[in-house]
């Protein structure tokens, strides 16, 4: 009798490992090299190893009592207290049940500047009502703020929701905070106001605690989109939210609640109260955009793609649900196309595109990739389908770049040589692992032009039926002819934006002064590599430059100046948007761009 | 052995019965003359006769299959299948339980008149996106708009979260509705917009389907708001309100319930989708309209009484739950004070006191009365806490104005005679109907000027320990002493506040040229013993009008004209209020008002 094996996949982290069904999902997990939390070591009892079954079927073992109904209704399950039934299952592990965090990159790198955000913060103390000054609550606040500023300034209906409670707790002698002639929040005196800029990535989702007065960056911190559990890619999400307005709140929802968890341990790590977060600026790709706005994404799935409203919005956290000061502005800045979002807006804003004298491309590559060319004080801009491969995803032995992630792969002497993240046991190849690893196997010779492992080298061996390389042996860690498939897809797709952008500009490759990568996948790889499999032309190092996450450097400086916001939002009005697929022998171009070298 | 007897208060009728354990609630219910619908004829199996336990316990016979967990939770459960237990019982009906609906005063008689309120409908069918035309949906139809209408408008967010589906499903051939510069609707091209205008009483809430463009109602409907569940008078309700917002939350969601059952009926009896609700003006009294908007209630509990806000409110429908379009703005005109509410400038407004030439007075009488006197072009205005006595509240057979309740008294040749609403068999007795008994008891002499009833007089005997008098011998309905004290104070609130006002202004009663009596309550009750007990002056019937729902009338006229809300907006600075309880001798006044007669 052979023992019944199951494939797990587990997400967000893109890793899948063949268990017996006498395991247990955290046997599974740790074989796997995945570290999901537990203190009680797997006896049921601690709750700490929750996960949630996404596809698949499983037998439960007693024990579990630390779970809720409305837990179990989801579908969240102990992985000590649970084995794999049937053939594949797709298992979501929740940030908080993950002992070690991705590699997130949300450093900032920010400079401080003098913030122009028209921010007064005045000491708020009116007199009291008496049966002699009968004004209501709102009047009174107002009138006493104005007398002070001396200009009118509003009151939303938000803050009025607890204004007369704050007010008397306080005993009348309060903090009041006017953002651009808002009066967003009453505070203790002593308590100061902060902003929140969070980049909302397809797979990581940044946030950055920002001092509102002296215009710098307190804190960050960064976790996996909650949404990847309903699928990789944003495709895939939208279909899930197309469903209907009850699916769509989830996908919303999934967003939201990553966000407010970063919210929390920033506002924990800080001492901050929930009130203290009074304005907040979010920029993501406009799928995850219109996602988290709640605006409809099927005419984002079809021909030609046009968003449902591409001009800033300014919405209000307590009516999005945002776990900072109901009354805060949320500010979106403005869409460039269907498929170039503000994100990307972010970045050419942070990296002063606007500006730029001289030949600039800024390329942020994620699950979707997008490019702009500056040239002659024209900018044009185009979208490449890039998907996750770079993430980890649909690679064999795939997984984001978190600690035991194989990142950089050398060959010397005929010896095959990788570095892991945090020097962990490897356990999976992330992006920049595989992208040197098919470099290394182009020099080597082992890999073909067209993108074909070469069975008459010595390193490459048969995996079951097909052409293989292993770079570990320990723990067999191998890159197949199906893997190089992959990236030569997305490779070939970002080249192909390159090229037509270059094309539709009227210039040749070397008259780009400067190539800036931009984004966390983009900081990590190695330039040399990506010139070498042809993902970019081959542009001398040293006008490559890797700027890492320069759309939340761009939402960081919309939260604190209001002039970077118009000039954010006159970008629109100078860019060209290039639809590749319409672009002429687009499928030709494709395929050129896809040979390696 | 002696049955054991449970006294039941069902609410919000308001009506009290003894009942053996023995009998169903249902059975109780129907004794004491309230129709509860029972389709099974409570054979527990048609789910018909769902009521709420609010206070006290049951004991349930099997077959409540047809209620969900959720309902159980709340306490709902199936008045045929269920049995009183202990002392005392509070027994919720809801609107849809109730067979026969309370008499509620909806009718507006208003008058047609050219609407004022800056609507505009315009077929929408702009050039469809293409890969040259990459507008965005919201760009696309705001430009196309405006060139038809050549003036600038705008989008509402809660507008764009569907309107690119509704572009779509509808070929981009619609009809949209511009209300005051804002694309408020985008409809069917068949379909047009109407209106909202709501009455939100202590007790009662009527709504008014108004068509915005030929300037009518088209249809009325009412019924009680369901925060009486939480309480009779707005008193109680602000302290459950103020335990949490939980809890006031609650209380926002009962009247919101209570509006939304009222559009659903209006809707289907007219066939309008939510989408055709474009529009809404919702007034109340200062402590209903904070509950209902979410707003801070502590304060108006605390001299010196201030409201949160009294400015006008322009909510977003989707954002406090009400169900017509979520992109709808819904009105809240502004407040006079802390317990003189938008119903109370919706009366004024109504009956167009802020042009009176004359002398006049308005009464508006509730569970709170709220008085103006305008003299000389001047405006004063007051509260008086009448409380819900005249909706039968507090009174040993008291009810509401429904079926069988006893509305019209008179004694002649030492005969009482009682007539009955829809004449139904009696079964408790209405605010008129006290009124009315009290000016004959006396008229008759059985009534002494303090408030005594004459133990000598024929028609006075003894009810238990306390003096009574008999209306109806068949179903023994009985006006106790302890009745004529509590309608004494409601009516002593009511005439000292007429007397203060007089006093403020320096007039007497033969001064005020018209007595206006607006509200539901001074539509029924006969003036002539209104006068006789002394709730009013001795004034000549013919100065006495009674105007009906003249709020609700205000409503409908600010709904359908921008300058009378205007109108209503500037009545707050012409307006001076009188704050009774500070007023010199306040205290010896009511103490004369009291007297009858």
């Amino acid at each position: 009798m052979t023992t019944k094996k199951t494939m797990i996949t587990f997400e967000p982290v893109g890793l899948r490992v063949e268990a017996d069904a006498g395991r247990t999902i955290l046997d599974a997990a740790r074989e796997a090299g995945i570290a999901i939390t537990s203190v009680c070591g797997g006896g049921g009892t601690c709750g700490k190893c929750k996960v949630r079954i996404m596809r698949g079927e499983v037998r439960e073992v007693s024990g579990a009592d630390c779970l809720s109904h409305e837990e179990k209704a989801q579908g969240i399950c102990l992985a000590c207290r649970t084995r794999p039934m049937g053939d594949a299952l797709t298992v979501y592990i929740p940030p908080e049940s993950l002992a070690v965090r991705q590699q997130l990159q949300v450093e900032c790198n920010h400079v401080l500047s003098a913030p122009d955000n028209d921010l007064h913060v005045v000491r708020l103390n009116p007199a009291l009502p008496t049966l002699e000054d009968l004004r209501d609550d709102a009047t009174r606040v107002r009138q006493h703020v104005e007398s002070i500023l001396g200009r009118e300034i509003v009151l939303p209906f938000a803050l009025l929701r607890n204004l007369s409670n704050e007010l008397r707790t306080a005993g009348w002698d309060t903090s009041a905070v006017v953002l651009r002639g808002r009066l967003t929040a009453v505070l203790p005196p002593e308590r100061r106001p902060f902003g929140l800029a969070v980049d909302m990535g397809t797979t990581k989702v940044a946030a950055y605690l920002v001092d509102l007065q002296e215009g710098r960056v307190v804190d960050s911190e960064g976790n996996v989109n909650g949404q990847t559990a309903y699928g990789e890619d944003v495709i895939t999400r939208m279909g899930h939210a197309n469903e209907s307005f009850a699916q769509a709140e989830k996908l919303r929802q999934a967003l939201c609640d990553t966000i407010n968890s970063l919210i929390k341990i920033l506002g924990a790590r800080n001492g901050l109260v929930q009130e203290q977060w009074v304005d907040a600026v979010l920029v993501g790709n406009t799928a995850i955009h219109h996602l988290f706005a709640g605006l409809p994404v099927r005419q984002l799935g079809m021909a030609p793609y046009v968003p449902a409203v591409s001009a800033p919005l300014v919405l209000e956290a307590g009516a999005i649900g945002l776990a900072i000061h109901p009354a805060a502005s949320v500010y979106l800045p403005s869409i460039l196309a269907g498929y170039v979002g503000c994100d990307h807006v972010a970045a050419l804003t942070a990296e002063k595109l606007y500006a730029a004298g001289d030949t600039v491309m800024l390329c942020d590559i994620g699950t979707n990739t997008e490019i702009t060319l500056r040239h002659n004080g024209q900018m044009c801009c185009c979208s490449c389908a890039s998907g996750p491969a770079f993430e980890g995803a649909h690679i064999r032995q795939g997984m984001r770049a978190s600690p035991g992630a194989v990142d950089h792969v050398i060959i010397r002497d005929g010896v095959i040589r990788c570095s892991s993240i945090e020097q962990a046991p490897p356990v999976g190849i992330c992006g920049s692992g595989v992208l040197d690893a098919l470099a290394q196997f182009l020099q080597q010779g082992m890999l073909t032009k067209p993108g074909g492992l070469d069975g008459a080298h010595d390193l490459v061996e048969m995996l079951g039926k097909e052409r293989a390389v292993c770079l570990n042996r320990d723990a067999p860690l191998f890159i197949t002819q199906s893997d190089v498939s992959v990236i030569q897809l997305a490779k070939g797709a970002i080249r192909a934006g390159i090229d037509i952008l270059l094309e539709h500009a009227g210039i040749t490759y070397q008259e780009v002064d400067r190539f800036i990568l931009a984004g966390a996948f983009g900081t990590y790889i190695d330039p040399v590599s990506a010139a070498t499999i042809g993902m970019i032309p081959p542009w001398p190092s040293t006008r490559v430059v890797q700027v890492g996450n320069a759309a939340g450097r761009g939402a960081v400086q919309m939260l604190l100046s209001d002039s970077t916001r118009l000039r954010a939002l006159n970008l629109g009005d100078q860019m060209n948007y290039v639809e590749l697929t319409a672009y002429p022998k687009f499928h030709q171009k494709l395929a050129r761009a896809m040979l390696f070298g």
